[in-house]
């Protein structure tokens, strides 16, 4: 019986597990791999204590302090699922079964992808899941967003303070987006909205060249010059694994105390992506790993004294 | 007016000048100086990204940081008060006077006294609040380290490594540090902890000689001969410039809405050691002043749409 495990192998989870060490907790991290979003993205420019630091070199950073602190991790673990029982939890993998008595979780977010040619391929050579991240990259160069919805708006807008010009591609007859970024994005003489266009192809040698898309009434292909495309269609928060143990949003995003950041279930944390905080940065869901540990500290500490 | 002023140089309100800077706000950050508390940490083991950092090189980073990415701050500004006016706030300092539409505080923690006979006379000659400055001066001597939580303990290690002999005084029944802290107090054969102990009085001619205590329960009084006393008992938070703006819980810090970082007061955000948040770290100030910036951002687009 551990006193912890810990579920994903991202910032958040790694975190947690520098600070459950340092509370000399009896715990393991399990992961599929350390390769989570956050290694996608090629230029950090906020984590604080690094002016620039690729995702991958971040992580690799971490997990060799993990390695150095200790840490007991499980890297191919991957987990099916959380059951509660009356005194712990019990964590199914695909080839073993865990017990402790409580359970941080940063599964974090799946991109939801377009799945057209090219994007695979371009991923970090001037694709990106990231506006907040690699948009300042863009300076006075020439973007595309795809997607118009609140998150597809708030970045055209982002990046048309820096690129040189901006297309919106929407795949329905209007945007989604709150009517006042629309009409920011309107008055925005940077931005060109495209409507009723569904993004194709991706094309370039070394890095992004060319957007090819189809108007879906025409059923016309056109195509777009740019150095960048950010993808906004939302992502997939990875919570199959915890059932009904925890409240979801509309998001399906893990409803958390942002305070201790347990869920409804008592001595379930989840930290990262997953959750509904607001901004989904490398910097917050590693405090949020941070302080999932310590509450999960003292709530052992006072099951201890019951 | 500025978008923003950012009060405090430590990493809650560098962090959220780093955010702010990429959502290209206009503001600027104030500060007395970059040697917050944060600074006398001699040893950082649970910065995610670092296996082992000093405080002041952490900050050094992060100064560094602030000025690549072109961050306006203005070091020896001691903020006085800030005042709510209709649609602003009026941040007063020494010797000028800003205006901005939202204000982050990350002010920090003033080192708690003892407020025991003997402690202001020898502040300086045998009393420290910063074991990391001043504890090297104490080579081969024999020092009586107060408090017995993490703050003390780390403080009791490190002097250790120079001293001849550490006192741990901590006046409740066991030591609060993190239990890898406490096993390693207990094998370094330099450190000896004394519990139950209660300081009382302070001794000497020029300067610190003699520590009285009181054992709590026995209420018996003891003296220790000790050339330094270094005193680790946590903080009182900088809050003075906040007046009424916003409310505090029973510690005297400032209460903030966890998912927000904002105060009572719109517009207005507290962030890092001088909040209601339980556990003070480095990485969950950084979060805050992540949290507070985007949250900042979000208040002036709502307000501009208004």
């Amino acid at each position: 019986m551990k006193d912890l495990i810990i579920i994903g192998g991202g910032p958040g989870g790694m975190t947690a597990a520098i600070f459950a060490k340092r509370k000399n907790l009896n715990f393991s991290l399990l992961t599929k791999d350390f390769l989570g979003s956050v290694t996608k993205t090629n230029l950090i420019e906020n984590f604080p204590g690094f002016e620039k630091i690729s995702g991958k070199e971040l992580i690799e950073r971490m997990k060799k302090q993990l390695e150095k602190l200790g840490v007991e991790y499980k890297e191919g673990e991957i987990v099916k699922k959380i059951e509660k029982k009356e005194k712990f939890f019990e964590i199914k993998t695909q080839r073993s079964s865990y017990q402790a008595k409580t359970v941080i979780v940063g599964t974090g977010l799946l991109p939801r992808k377009l799945n057209i040619a090219g994007e695979e391929k371009f991923i970090g050579k001037g694709i990106s899941y990231c506006t907040i991240c690699d948009g300042p990259l863009f300076k006075e160069r020439i973007v595309a967003v795809i997607g118009g919805g609140n998150a597809g708006g708030e970045a055209s807008l982002f990046l048309a303070e820096i690129a040189k010009k901006v297309y919106l591609l929407e795949i329905e007859e209007k945007l989604s987006a709150d009517e006042t970024l629309q009409k920011k994005i309107k008055k925005n003489p940077k931005i060109s909205v495209i409507l009723k266009a569904k993004a194709k192809k991706i094309c370039g040698k070394e890095k992004v060249e060319k957007l090819f898309y189809e108007k879906i009434d025409s059923k016309k292909e056109y195509s777009l010059k740019v150095d960048g495309i950010f993808i906004e269609i939302g992502g997939i928060p990875l919570v199959e694994i915890l059932g009904e143990l925890v409240d979801f949003n509309e998001k399906k995003e893990v409803i958390i105390n942002h305070r201790t950041c347990m869920t409804k279930t008592p001595g379930l944390f989840a930290v990262g992506d997953i959750t509904d905080i607001k901004y989904k940065q490398i910097v917050i869901a590693c405090a949020q790993g941070a302080i999932a540990a310590l509450f999960a500290y003292d709530f052992l500490k006072k099951d201890e004294r019951n």
